[in-house]
């Protein structure tokens, strides 16, 4: 059975785990999801790791909602560092998955997060089952979560 | 018993860690506190690492107060930096209680230092001894030291 | 048999890892390509760290399109400190081939890509076979898929 | 006889190493001093290391001027992470003492540099040998070279 | 017999390597010198690391010439962090030799070059033989390929 890790954040606004597990267990089967749950974004690069390496993840993905002053900003970029970090003293891939609280409002941004928590998902499956699948769509303009921009014409 | 530890600043203005500390006695038996205090928060990284690899520390505070100026802001940019460093060494949470000095002026900075200080503090108990407790707070916009955000709608 | 790995991405708006391969087989032989393709460029570190050791490439290029808002620019600059972060820990050089999406538009821009991820593959080949022939080019002002700029005169 | 290591570089404009030099000679017994120059402040961090890894070196000072340009910003961004990055390879504390070139001018510019370096060769004083009045001094806003911010209130 | 390794760049608009190498060979016997060239400034931090790894350098030299625009000095923080790496992760000095192409104009900017290149060739001569001269210099304001700033007064 393939464990795979889920870590996501109380500072979040939506609860993108749940929405990206559901989109987990509707289309597979065998695999075995631990979630762990962190105050802000930059406690996930470490929770993913300890997930992957106390745990045995095969991979994970980590759940994010950056605010929208400067301040914000610098918090996503060190915890992106933080998870790429993670992801290289390790071998495992670790899906980012946020959402900055500015790009859309209310509903729409409800709608957002879980777009792009079940578009992950996706392409997490995808990687695990059938990687050819994910060079299908290499160069085709993805966009999870918004309509996919599409390739350059 | 389970070591705790708590690194801080002598160039912040507020101390928090003493809220902290306060919070934690009053709310958990069987914690051993040990905290040590550096100049700045560039100090804080390799503070946190000795409390955990050179003092058994199973999981870490660190305090601190970036200043109002841009090199201030860089400052903490590379602190926290070091901090998810830390973490990713040592596979130990550190939670990093930083309040900008122009996040609130006064009495009313002091405040959020110190309700800062203690709901982080609420936050270690709940990841130490009730994790499932931080799950069922996932995307409720948590807001430590302010009202929460609350999840969108 | 040399093995060469090739990550690339789902996100970015035109096949650049497929120019490279037809440039790479057009003007070598005794190469085994192998390429992966992952959602984003911020997955191109560790997707190259696995090809050079799981795969035991001996080179490798990712190829990615960061788009053209402030927090694309910071998802570059990420993925770019983890690029070379990968080539740090496997003494690997990994050829980092990104067009950021405002560097043209439409036909133009889709031409800048191919000749980019071109230009690039004759970096490598280079490298691999006759790494005099980079020497002979130092300080000439080469541009991949632009107008060199030339030498300061 | 404990060691302690001090980097500074050619790059700045004020000797502040040899004002640390005659605060520590001046206020301890039983410290032996290793110094070393580099060219700029991107070069200290490797400088430290040494100190710390082939000269067995306790504790070091970092001395530096960063330039006003933003060039120069960057440039003490690297390097603040670099020394971070040092330390926490090491378990050692480096105490970095920057002084930017534009937080004063001429002489008063000297003065701030020779009082950081005092006051922050009293931290390392107080670091190795008496800890505890460091925390005394937890949250007192303390500004080296400056008059202190003090507590908010 | 001692090496140096010096890795330059295809993208730079001025050889400064040879310059550096012309200094070195005027000026010190007994110097193998060691030089493989990139393509552009991210490549440079591995190729150094390599230099001092599998070829034994003792030190290095990295040469480089980041464009003008934003996009461009995102780049050169991205080299310098990595150059830092490099020499926290070889305990060896690597000497970056960088100039932006905004410094200067047409046949200053190639000046400027040269004489940077071989200052930062003296800088390397006297760390390794007279390290005591570099220190006679701290804190003077050197500038390489400019004149001194020289010490506040």
């Amino acid at each position: 059975m393939m464990k795979i890790g889920l870590a996501d954040t109380t500072f979040a606004r939506h609860d993108m785990a749940s929405d990206a597990i559901n989109e987990l267990k509707s289309n597979t089967t065998g695999l075995k999801l631990i979630r762990v749950t962190v105050p802000g974004i930059k406690d996930l690069p470490v929770a993913c790791k300890k997930l992957i390496e106390e745990e045995s993840c095969e991979m994970c993905m980590a759940f994010g909602m950056p605010g929208p002053d400067p301040k914000d900003k610098v918090t996503a970029q060190v915890a992106s560092t933080g998870l790429v970090q993670a992801q290289l003293m390790t071998n495992t891939h670790i899906l980012e998955v946020f959402v900055h609280e500015d790009e859309a409002e209310g509903k729409e941004l409800a709608t957002l997060c879980e777009n792009r928590a079940r578009e992950h998902a996706q392409n997490l499956i995808r990687m695990l089952t059938h990687p050819e699948k994910m060079t299908k769509r290499a160069g085709t303009g993805q966009r999870e979560g918004f309509k996919d921009a599409g390739p350059v014409k």
